[in-house]
């Protein structure tokens, strides 16, 4: 029999299972409410809109939605989308879009044109986990920024990347999810967005301006995107159908410099040809009918009051020796705990009392972040929240109380 | 601004836009007859099929069809191509089925785990373009082996194999699309699929066993699958409902060795997610209601006729000098011309004559090829056949009486 073991490549050797995903397949016992996916409420789902659509594509033009299409994606949506984006202040051409298998691909495509093993990058700390996947997988190295309360800490990556650059490791780009960032749900102020511009500027590297959640803002005023401020062509800015129409399409879009872009579409050819286009013609007439804006009113109001009643129960139910920071949108809510817990030791306690959430240090890339975790509010029932925060805080206090214990007796008896 | 030609990867600079779509573009101005497109014919998609499976999707699961999937595959699907494959003398389990955005992603996939920079790999000469693209875009060596009338050639594969060894390049597998090759149309005989297997097995390498046409067999007994011969865990195998559905969904199974399906999942996890999963459970309702082989049996019929029309229209209007091997199955028919004749040459003067093909030593990791080109008879409708043949047998008469006189004039001048 072949031994795969001397046939992979070096990446695939440093490519492993992921950890949470197999902790996340406990978390579908049945009877368990978990907050760990990050996965949109199939009530969010409009499903009569895409029936209707489905029907009037098979209808109007079947040899289009089931033939192959062009890389950069099918000219109806690109066309859409700059109009759409036009709206929201961003003036782009339509050579500027590529439409691709979720942000997830876009994050491929890009380290697969930009980046060499070995390359530096830089991503915040905590930040999300699918991207370091992606960069992991072409052997990048990955700086990382603290990632406060106003987002990325900007001192510290002033200072980091002059030092970077002092030892030969220029990065290749700054890695952000501006807006609600997943896990820690912050939002870069709008003066540490110029800043962020700034500072790419004075050293040269790019942005990824990761950006699924921009649409979900529930209170407060939207801050301007990266995209907008560039005037250099330094940023690239990914967004989703996945969180406003529905992920089983696998539809997002890029928007970046065309000479970028262009690169990007010659490495999507050699990937997978072409999104699908079934998918892509749901998404265009979802977005030129304007479905797409009444629909995002509905997933908000239902986000919202998800989001304001577990932040209730929270109150209600935790200790206070676990701190969070009301998120303004997007779909997660992040805890930290004092240092003396371990969320990853507390996680099967949390089983036991059925009800899950994901283990902080999955969105560090250096070890920690292990006192920290992730809620999730989107996913899960008004009834399920209450019950499932009630039951999050039981373990929680049950854990600081037992740790604590612990902690004291160590002081005392040295 | 940023200039990007310092920031590209080094596999991104060997990245070049296909030349191949560049011409394709030029087919496509109205009033053309191309035989270039390697495209199923819109009236061998399933319109009527496909909107009763997505409106009972809708009522029945949208909760499933509209979420996100698991990355290996959605379980319903990869359990009806366990059950499909059975009957098709494929012993497999559900753990060896990964689903992909198209065959195009699979060998992206597999690329990914098994190649590092420069290590060596086998493709036939002509070959599959596309797969050239994806093996290019990690770097690889590819050492090529003449395709014959029964597919590669054994002798010297073994030959060249044999070297490779002995200078240290130890292939890491040999690809090939067995059955009614693209670009040749040919398929490898029993004898030599056996010899296949023991070549692979005496220098311990992989088969990449690339299926896109196997179920498009229009005369003939069909060999045995590459896979099913394997006792090894030697073989991975990509088959796609491009072909026999509609590639609109983008949906493609590949079916191999546990451990390297295994790796290949985590690689996917981190390049899109998963396939998308509306398009999975349109493919998944088509293969467990029977549709399918229905469906087969009409396409099959549908593009016989049109393989039979561009066969007698070859032989009523091309000259003699131009040579073609009547394919049993697939899509293409490949002609060679004398070897003083350059089919990109004549490119140009087939556009002037309203009639487009694909040039052949697109399909040549090497330079070789140039008196080739491919022929597409399923895009076409029969009047277009007819007709475009015609024209193109003008055009290649025209080509060979022009050429040859330039010939006999050096000859006769030195």
């Amino acid at each position: 029999m072949v031994d795969y073991n001397h046939i992979f490549s070096e990446r695939a050797h440093g490519m492993k299972a992921s950890e949470i995903r197999e902790l996340l397949k406990l978390t579908q016992r049945p009877g368990i409410i978990s907050f760990a996916g990050g996965l949109p409420n199939p009530e969010a789902f409009p499903t009569d809109t895409t029936r209707k659509i489905v029907n009037e594509l098979l209808d109007e033009i079947p040899q289009k939605v089931l033939q192959y299409g062009s890389t950069e994606g099918v000219p109806e949506l690109r066309g859409a989308l700059v109009e759409h984006m036009h709206k929201r202040g961003m003036k782009i051409d339509k050579n500027q879009i590529l439409i691709t298998h979720g942000s997830q691909q876009a994050l491929d495509l890009l380290s697969k044109v930009l980046l060499d093993p070995g390359d530096t990058i830089i991503v915040g700390s905590p930040t999300y986990l699918g991207a370091t996947g992606a960069f992991r997988a072409f052997q990048a190295r990955m700086e990382t920024v603290p990632v406060g309360e106003e987002g990325m800490d900007m001192d510290e990556l002033d200072k980091r990347l002059e030092e970077l650059i002092k030892t030969g490791k220029k990065p290749k780009f700054i890695y952000s999810v501006p807006t609600f960032q997943n896990p820690s749900g912050v939002t870069i102020s709008g003066k540490n967005r110029e800043r962020l511009l700034e500072i790419a500027a004075k050293y040269d590297v790019l942005i990824v301006e990761d950006s699924p959640y921009s649409y979900l803002r529930y209170e407060g005023e939207p801050q301007p995107h990266l995209l907008s401020l560039d005037g250099e062509d330094r940023v690239v800015r990914m967004q989703t159908f996945s969180k406003i129409l529905a992920p089983g399409f696998r539809i997002a879009w890029t928007v970046g410099p065309a000479q970028l872009i262009d690169k990007m579409v010659i490495a999507k050819q050699a990937t997978d040809l072409c999104t699908n286009p079934f998918g892509q013609y749901v998404a265009y007439k979802y977005v030129s009918s304007g479905a797409i804006d009444e629909h995002i009113d509905y997933i908000k109001k239902l986000y919202n009051e998800k989001r304001l009643t577990m932040l209730e129960a929270m109150d209600e139910h935790f200790p206070p020796e676990a701190k969070w920071k009301k998120p303004l949108g997007g779909m997660f809510i992040w805890v930290t705990l004092p240092e003396y817990i371990n969320t990853r030791e507390m996680f099967e306690k949390a089983l036991q009392c059925d009800v899950a959430y994901v283990v902080g240090d999955a969105f560090y890339v250096e070890n920690e972040g292990y006192n920290t975790l992730r809620l999730n509010f989107s996913h899960s029932s008004e009834e399920e929240i209450k019950e499932g925060i009630k039951r999050l805080g039981v373990v929680i206090k049950q854990e600081i109380k037992e740790k604590k214990g612990k902690l004291t007796e160590a002081i005392i008896t040295p």
